[in-house]
């Protein structure tokens, strides 16, 4: 007999756009039942009534989440593991703030034992917070991937990660070399990539003013060397670092650009912040195929600048969002997008404002965080829907999980405000299960 | 025998500036003892040493909340209870915000049975965040400040409020005149102002273009004709609120001099966001000894903009917090001492940042929430802080409340990175307990 599974089912069949009622882009059954394969897969979807004659389930056959929403898994498209621990770092910006704070933290992951214990708490976080895949930064020891693919192997877990390649302008003893970084990315590729658990690698330079143009070099020989490789870095994040990225890389037409002269942007590239790119940068990121990761709440803390949404999504660059650990300050999806809300009213109000801006859709950002992470992921074969054939990875939302949630949503009707009102007021309580390959994961991690 | 109360202790003396070490501004003890005068009135404070030697006191008399850290109750200084059903709702900037959300949901408020259901869930969801005293909008019907006061009585919660006057520019079933404004308003304060339980009352006008001139006198008189009378309105929120506040009142100098045109700018008058305040307007606020109620979580969900923090401290403004429930997202003040700091933050990044800006510490965030408040209400012989003579009125923050909380604070060794990761971390979870005149509240709500 299949497994299935009971309750509000939700899912994108497309991008819903800017559109406040975007009926055809997703499905939605009130009461509806998901059927799951033996190996975890799902098998068939839609009402409960359709699904229960289909199959002839009973209830013992039926997990029963009534009264919740059940969603595909959010996708993180941007965090630093190693970072977990500075999360909530007083008082500087992005560069003193590397320096102070990241980089010593970052320190500790030459210790794989350590490694293994962050890379514990932080994946317990991600599931907790609802989020089943996420795109990860290592360090740049190679143990820090590998106790992050070993954990996460453990959990059957979709990630995609890597160790930074970082050869310049961060300490000694966080450095290493084109050739080095060279071999132990190639290492963890050839042992990790495709090959165990549901893990994939992405090649990770740090950024372009912490590598080297033979570096640069090396992880473009990475990045088209093998099948369906991911890159991951950051771009124009903060105005002092785009100075120093013009000063490192004269010729250079802009800061994008320099990870495009060394065959960087392309399909599986996906560029965490782009908070000061041209009109020219997005065209080069929407030309490409490549991504942004849109990390609102790391943006605010940080002081970094406002994400320019509404341009990106009329130069239609893919689009997603990152929390951005440990620079952002929670491992919440919902929270994240209730941030990337702030982020786009506030441009709708600001003097440059030119023309009426469109407010952010809750289905827009559920969008991001599910179907649409899956596509600048080239992943939507596998996650980020509920339909068939697709991996059992999804979440339930209880819409109740708090004494304002359920205040609230007394009044709440309408699938779009039940929607905002999760991102903007629901939090990790409103987690209430998750499964990965079709079975519910249960937190044994000791911090929880 | 006095009751005493054990846990770490922690308040301020005095506004600790900008400072990032502001020793003599505030009194910390690790391991401290609070002893409690019969009537719920703060008798004494110290290290538990030093309080169990003077009172002789036994485990029996101690309530223990050791590994806890205490401090005076957060008070909120803008808040509006009838739009607790519209928090995050969808979509809209100030103007049509209030069209769209606010004037239907306050329009629910002439039955005072549903003022009082309101009432007990805002109340209670002040106190499960921390917050034992807040300055309120009702609705504009008598009613609905009736309900309020009735229900804190009982709780016997410090309270300011007041019935917004509003007489033109809104729904005709909204509006009261300039008379029955005053009248309703004077019986209110008659029967309620500094009389009953621990109410005061604060005249309220809603904003200069929802009350006449004549209105706006009655607001004057009212404000003069009674000891510590205070006054609650909004100021400067929306750059299209300032353009309609210009064309209502061609003659005043500013929207801030609307206001002090008709004497309303004061002590114990408190001016909710003032965003897009000139110098002149600061230096207003300041000589007459108002304060501004910044507002964050508001600003941002709206996309009001960004308060101009520090100006407003250069020209010593009072300066205080305010959730701004229902457009502001959370009840929690720790929540809107977070997106205070990313505010400031996100300032200093900007174009205009001519000079160093300095982030807001987490010294200043609690002051703002606790004796600075109480200052700006001229309530700091009352609340505010943990002194002898103090109305016990205190609150119990658990740093271990969540996974995330007690991971990070395994590493969070100084006061100040303890009191910031409570502030950017902590949510109503960490509220372990909550004491109002010394007597520990539980919560009865039905929706909690």
């Amino acid at each position: 007999m299949a497994r299935a599974i009971r309750g509000s089912l939700f899912f994108f069949l497309d991008d819903p756009g800017a559109d406040h009622n975007p009926v055809g882009s997703y499905q939605y059954f009130e009461d509806g039942i998901l059927v799951l394969t033996d190996d975890g897969h799902i098998a068939d979807i839609g009402s409960a009534t359709n699904m229960q004659s289909r199959y002839g389930l009973a209830n013992r056959d039926i997990i029963d989440h009534s009264g919740k929403l059940i969603v595909p898994g959010f996708i993180d498209t941007h965090t630093h593991y190693p970072q977990s621990e500075i999360i909530a770092a007083y008082g500087h910006q992005l560069i003193q703030w590397l320096d102070k704070y990241a980089f010593p933290a970052e320190a500790k992951f030459y210790d794989k034992h350590y490694a293994r214990t962050i890379s514990r708490f932080f994946l317990s976080e991600l599931l907790r917070n609802g989020t089943t895949t996420a795109l990860i930064f290592g360090s740049v020891h190679k143990v820090s991937a590998e106790a992050l693919f070993e954990e996460a192997e453990k959990l059957n877990m979709r990630i995609i990660g890597g160790k930074i390649m970082m050869d310049r302008n961060a300490p000694q003893h966080l450095l290493d070399t084109p050739e080095t970084a060279y071999s132990d990315s190639k290492a963890l590729i050839e042992t990790w990539h495709n090959k165990r658990g549901r893990i994939s690698y992405a090649v990770t330079p740090r950024f372009a003013a912490t590598s080297s143009s033979e570096q640069l070099q090396a992880a473009q020989r990475l990045y088209h060397a093998y099948d369906d490789m991911y890159l991951q870095t950051h771009v124009s994040e903060n105005q002092h670092e785009i100075a120093w990225i013009k000063q490192l890389f004269p010729s250079s037409k802009s800061y994008l650009n320099v990870y495009n002269d060394f065959g960087l942007v392309g399909p599986r590239s996906i560029f965490a912040h782009g908070i000061h790119l041209t009109d020219d940068e997005f065209k080069l990121l929407a030309d490409k195929n490549a991504a942004i990761a849109f990390c609102p709440t790391s943006n605010l803390f940080l002081g970094s600048g406002l994400f320019n949404f509404d341009q990106a999504c009329l130069i239609n660059v893919r689009l997603t969002l990152g929390t951005d650990i440990g620079a952002g300050t929670s491992f919440s999806l919902l929270k994240t997008m209730a941030e990337a809300y702030k982020v786009v009213q506030l441009q709708s109000n600001s003097a440059s404002a030119s023309k009426k801006k469109t407010p952010l859709t809750p289905f827009k950002t559920f969008y991001m965080a599910t179907l649409g992470a899956a596509r600048a992921l080239y992943l939507e074969d596998k996650i980020g829907t509920l339909q068939p054939g697709k991996e059992g990875d999804f979440i339930v939302l209880n819409p109740d999980a708090t004494p304002l949630l359920n205040f609230r949503m007394r009044k709440t009707l309408s699938l779009a405000d039940r929607l905002f009102t999760l991102m903007m007021l629901a939090d990790d309580r409103a987690i209430d299960a998750v499964y990965l390959m079709g079975k519910r994961w249960q937190n044994s991690e000791a911090y929880s």
